[in-house]
């Protein structure tokens, strides 16, 4: 059960008990801003810790650490997190720089370095500035509070507009638990620099294996369902840490761990829808909804390629229902669709049925639906019954004059 | 072997002996312009032919057809083409309209429908105007005439900026033979509406089984190896017609049709380029080459990647030798690079070795270099001898407002 706060009441702090915040200017980024980030989880055993990570073959190095912290199963005491430079494509300096920082933020927190967590954002190449980074470390430690959170989800932004962060409260276990997370990255057609990096923590007992699962299944829907195109950064990272405030809260039993998984997954859902309103010269967030497929996974490549569409996405951005494009785009899905069968609706205006415009279709309708900040484009392929959500957004100048103009 | 003109020499005249062309205004297209082209070819046994289409699977009407005519093995006899309307997404009825234009124009040509290749652009989703496209038949048929190919081939442009024609003269069977072709399609990022249509004409005598063998190896490193980042249109045609004007000329032995896929090689290659550097909003032509790969499909799947990757195509755009993109990209083709052994070059500007910044790295002379209108982008990757090319383009300001404002 989630339970919202009454629209008259004061915005609930971003605490999570049990975890302590922190978010600093170490120096890294060249422009203002604070740009590293310590999260301590003070639970003595620490906390247990699910991941995924970015399939990019070209893994930066802090990706390639943190996996083997998650792989080794082993609980984790602490996140640190820097912004203003990727540490990707840094080749042995960048690991053993990331090997550093590691061990710093453990030696700032008493714990062991295979208890951190590490993620990078930011310019891809350079190698990290050490100096500024183990001080910076140092002044976080000195800096962490339970109420560190807002500037902790600050000091992970790159070309984000604003910090991005969601809170839920749930009963499991016969108490109230808190989950609390951040995300970043302004690029969502494709991430920026190109790093998607969100944090969820939870004050909540639960067996590492049980995490894994709800974490890849509340992944599914919300941060593998977006138009990111397919242009995955070298350092995406979303990781979960769970440990309960109180040393003697029991585990988790079955029933909850569900609860667990849905509460996660509408948190986590929260974050993604955050994080296209934010992407990079997004005007217009687009529900497309894929009905009909004969399977999931067929469902699931049309609305990918629907969503990363230049075509699409153009037409999204102009406002303009060509609506011969969006069928182009399912022909291309490598699906066995049967154009004869394929309707098109943007939100209630039927815009194509049997596979040419519908009978009396509104144009003006159409547009209409297609100004707005946000509504639903549904796909039935008239081959089954399965379905996907995606969400996908515009390709719009100001996307390319932002990756055009990146670094210089 | 190939000759050129002399560069003293006056063009040679837009023509190919056995064929006769035609361009004429039906008013299909909203705008001025021609619109509707006609070929026929004048030997008594007509044409052997074939061609290529797009695999997307909601394939235009006049595609379906046209597909049963070179799936036959059959003669043809002539082509008919318009611009303005694609015939796509239009139902039953566009495919009756696509049997009346190939019906009104084998009535022209004193042929059998089943002789006539069809082809449309344009509009996605509006039934053909019928009237104007068969009283444009009888016009073309009209004006049909041995130099008549600039016509066509402004006949058949959409967005286009320049009609896109190349002719070779090569020396086969004893005899000179003459290839002439041309191309449409400004959306190269993305075809636009979204569609290339490519026609050759060759005076030679060649069985069909031969020529579809020539056709499949003269297109795989030009118009299969363009950055058309998979948006495939709905509409794509390529179709190679070869009879010879004299009677009696013999087939061509197998050395012969050798060297007749060279040269159409080369004139596919010269007609791809062009077709790439008229692209929508397009500045740059970069050829993306990738060597040391452990397979040609390997080397494919990565120069495909890097071709379509918006991160990269922004770089392009900008002028920006942001490489950690380039390499993100490789990353994400699917392939298992090992990212300690990767190489790049922009022109002859070592940037990246070992997979990381080259010793030395210049940053201002790989700018220089992505300045040019044209340059090569090479990419080693460190695994083995297979290497393939691909043609790419920046994704500009002017490609977004081209797609976003097409119809309004």
């Amino acid at each position: 059960m989630t339970r919202s706060a009454s629209p008259s009441a004061p915005p609930p702090a971003l605490s999570c008990p049990g975890f302590r915040f922190a978010g600093i200017r170490a120096g890294i980024k060249s422009k203002d801003g604070l740009d590293l980030g310590l999260i301590a989880c003070d639970a003595a055993d620490g906390a247990s810790a699910a991941a995924v990570f970015t399939r990019n073959r070209v893994a930066a190095a802090p990706v390639l650490l943190s996996r083997q912290v998650i792989r080794a199963g082993r609980k984790v005491r602490g996140v640190v997190v820097n912004s203003g430079n990727a540490n990707a494509c840094t080749g042995p300096t960048g690991l053993a720089d990331a090997r550093a920082m590691q061990a710093a933020a453990a030696r700032a927190l008493g714990v062991r370095p295979g208890e951190i967590l590490v993620a990078s954002t930011g310019v891809i190449g350079k190698p990290l500035p050490m100096p500024e980074v183990s001080a910076g470390i140092t002044l976080a430690a000195a800096d962490l509070s339970p109420t560190g959170f807002a500037r902790f989800a600050e000091a992970i932004m790159t070309t984000d507009r604003r910090p991005k962060t969601a809170r839920r409260e749930v009963t499991l276990g016969g108490r109230t638990a808190t989950l609390l997370g951040t995300t970043k990255g302004a690029g969502m057609i494709a991430p920026n620099m190109a790093t998607t990096l969100t944090f969820v923590t939870a004050d909540v007992a639960l067996p590492t294996p049980t995490l894994r699962r709800a974490v890849a299944l509340a992944v599914a829907p919300t941060f593998n369902a977006l138009a990111v195109d397919g242009d995955t950064s070298t350092n995406d990272t979303l990781a979960v840490l769970c440990a309960p405030a109180e040393p003697r809260t029991r585990m988790l039993g079955v029933r909850d761990a569900r609860a667990f998984t849905a509460a996660l997954t509408d948190l986590l859902g929260d974050l993604a829808r955050q994080l296209m309103t934010d992407g990079e010269g997004v005007h217009h967030v687009v529900t497309v909804e894929v009905t009909g497929a004969p399977s999931a996974a067929a469902a699931h490549k049309v609305a990918h390629r629907i969503a990363t569409s230049p075509l699409v996405k153009t037409a999204i951005a102009g406002g303009d229902p060509n609506w011969g494009r969006v069928l182009c785009a399912v022909g291309n899905a490598g699906v066995a669709v049967r154009p004869e069968r394929l309707a098109l609706w943007l939100d209630a205006v039927e815009v194509a049925r049997a596979g040419r415009a519908a009978p009396g279709f509104d144009e003006a309708a159409a547009a209409a639906v297609m100004a707005q900040p946000s509504y639903r484009l549904r796909v039935d392929l008239g081959l089954g019954r399965a379905s996907t959500r995606f969400l996908a957004c515009d390709l719009s100048h100001r996307y390319v004059e932002i990756n055009a103009d990146y670094r210089t």
